[in-house]
């Protein structure tokens, strides 16, 4: 039994769900279906999600919403047409929209359930097409599935209890489509997890049925090894492991979410990243483990906006605690640091400087002169963490080498090089200007 | 003027003060000289400090103390045959032994005096050599010269108000000898500096007379680039900045103790490194700047006996304060930490073993365990550091890339890097069985 999970752009509009019609009936095994609302189907285009919170929001505030419900129903009426389904789903749609402004209950339940209704009419839309085609599919609300959830409105977090409910959909007839993104708590109450949520929706699915594969279909061919950004046409990834997903996720790989994954990891659940409008191609497994000699780089991740701290204080090694109080003081400025390299006389913080408003960064360097009475101190930006990836890398002699020659031929000094915690990472600092060239050449290293 | 301190060796024997009355005499400008006690005159032979210690921990046990004041006194006996030196000066020196043995003192007040005999007597005898020679010379006791030290005895810090007090040394006539390692309270209580104190004296007198070089007279001709136990006849390094020195010093080079430098240093001295064996060496030159050309790698060095313990745990990254509440558990347990690299979901801090006990390694895990709930954590051992080391280094591009390419072709792994913080020095870590290979291969690859 396989879990398929469709993102916003596979329910994007009638032609797209004709796509995944056919890769659902094309194999028996697609037995439960996740889906996304609709997103977007050109550059420009709104996701259904972002019209609903905006209509909310509008109501809430009581100003005038302008022709954003004309333009939901709008969305639904074209891709009810272009699949020849009846009219009566979108007039549902849109009575679900009166009966939920129009309620008395507050405004964030009000804005849950607004919220809920792109995943729901979608899943609705699909499952009406497969049942029109001769499948046996059927819609399930996400209650009856059995997903239940903690009672934080926006943010609720999967309860451990969700599992076992979930293990009963083993025993449905036919193809069940499920609405990703929202869930219920033991009082029966409609709660939206985070933004993306339909990943957690498909991963906790996957794993209460136990299913042998977790589908999750996108509009890219595969993990690439980095960032098509920054090099044209590049590799794609056929197998990663979860922790090399984790280690790519922290550092720009945005697929998705890898934390929707962990259920799926938890559980063992193999995961295939495909391409809705190319399911052919193979895409790229996210597995458990590898065999030792698929072990080497297998991809590079890279982010900007980071910031160095840098403190330098003579005889500084010989002064028990003054790097914990450091870190203590940028934990009670509620700065999270990354990094914390440390010479002898010096240590320096690696942090996002998102963190940093202009006040902060001036009662952090105050706070520091006066408790650590430090020799230097200076605050950097205009950071970018690269991140080099693959299991078992930190125990092949030449992946440092090879890395650092691979700076040095693009010219690129190197920042910062932390390496010796991770066993499958290796993580260099450059200036943000540099950073592409940088990339290039890494990639020409380990990849062309 | 000159300050010209010279060390165990280079007043081990007869002949070795003949050597220095030659190095003092041959430039005017050597007006300032300190010494040490009588150290080895060969491999197994026995520090004069070492015998005053043994002494006086013999008599103030109340055991027996065998031939040691008999074998302290012939020392003495044969520098001053060998030196035509009248028997006097040794007979005055068993006088202030059996005078110190019999007081009335404290212990330690006892001890300090006896461990001060071995500098002073060493005084006196060259200064009684060069006068003996027709140079006007004098011994100075350090109460005269103006070395005030803080009261804590056996481990004497200098106090500021030496450097005025030592300014007027500026106005002597003829050659002073000033006994290294004690100094006096502003009470005119003697007290010890820890070992290796001579330097200290030297410097600080270096300083307080505002000399145009202290001269560091030893036993090699000068500082190495790598430790020449791993490396046969390895370069010697012509200058060095007083940072380099710093970061050297830090991991085996064991030259001198590089705080004890630190008057010298902040009054800006340059300091020459020199053999009293072969004083026409060009030695070490320890400054406060080079010229921008001049900056490169300049040493290798490498130290053992170090520990990594590593803490793994899911989504760690996002637990705000648990790397400092790990540094906080090994400061509680009295454990300083030399790095901490960090990866994602991962940290492991080095540190060195010789801080962990039995005992202590499995209180550190418990607490660990228990307070931060890590999925795993484990502690290795065997680690050695190695830091390349040099000026500039941190700016030019491509020298990472050569050290990394070194420790390839040695065929060693690199368990850690550390970089960025520091500006003048990469830290490698790596199995203590790989140290040499590793050194072996660096310095081929940076100065051969």
């Amino acid at each position: 039994m396989k879990v398929a999970k469709f993102g916003g752009t596979s329910v994007a509009s009638g032609t797209q769900i004709k796509k995944i019609k056919s890769i659902i009936t094309s194999d028996p095994d697609r037995k439960i279906v996740v889906v996304s609302a609709p997103g977007k189907r050109f550059s420009g285009d709104s996701k259904i999600t972002d019209l609903l919170i905006a209509l909310g929001n509008a109501a809430f505030a009581h100003k005038p919403a302008g022709e954003l419900r004309e333009n939901i129903i709008d969305r639904f009426s074209a891709i009810a047409e272009e699949l020849h389904l009846p009219a009566q789903i979108v007039q549902e749609i849109d009575e679900t929209i009166e009966q939920i402004l129009s309620s008395d209950e507050p405004d964030h339940t009000k804005m849950d359930a607004l919220k809920s209704i792109g995943e729901d009419s979608s899943a609705k839309l699909v499952s009406t097409y497969l049942e029109m085609a001769g499948y046996q599919a059927k819609y399930m609300n996400p209650k009856d599935a059995g997903i239940i959830v903690s009672d934080e409105p926006g943010n609720a977090q999967i309860l451990p209890e969700s599992l076992s409910a979930l293990a009963s959909l083993r025993e449905e007839e036919g193809i069940i489509v499920i609405p990703g993104f929202f869930g219920f708590t033991k009082d029966g109450q409609l709660m939206t997890f985070p933004r993306g949520g339909s990943d957690i929706t498909g991963s906790i699915v996957a794993a209460g049925v136990q299913a042998d594969l977790y589908e999750n279909f996108t509009d890219v061919n595969s993990v690439y090894t980095v960032n098509p950004t920054i090099v044209q046409n590049p590799k794609e990834i056929r197998t990663l492991t979860y922790r090399e997903m984790r280690e790519l996720s922290y550092a720009g790989f945005s697929v998705f979410h890898d934390e929707a994954l962990i259920p799926a990891f938890e559980a063992k659940i193999p995961v295939c990243i495909k391409n809705t409008g190319n399911p052919d191609a193979p895409g790229t497994m996210v597995v458990a483990d590898k065999k030792p000699q698929e072990k080497c780089v297998v991809g590079i991740a890279s982010d900007t906006g980071f910031a160095s701290l840098y403190i330098s204080k003579y005889l500084m090694n010989r002064e028990l605690g003054i790097g914990r109080k450091l870190l203590q003081i940028l934990e009670e400025e509620n700065i999270s640091f990354e990094h914390a390299p440390s010479g002898i006389d010096e240590m320096s913080v690696i942090f996002r400087d998102n963190q940093l408003t202009r006040g902060k960064e001036e009662a952090v360097i105050r706070r520091i002169k006066s408790e650590l009475n430090p020799d230097t101190i200076s605050i950097d930006y205009d950071f970018a963490m690269i991140m080099v990836v693959g299991e078992g890398m930190n125990n092949t002699i030449g992946i440092a080498n090879k890395a650092a020659a691979a700076f040095s031929d693009a010219n690129v000094n190197i920042e910062m090089i932390n390496q010796g915690s991770s066993e499958l990472s290796m993580m260099f600092g450059v200036k943000t200007d540099k950073l592409n060239q940088a990339i290039q050449s890494l990639y020409k290293t380990y990849f062309d």
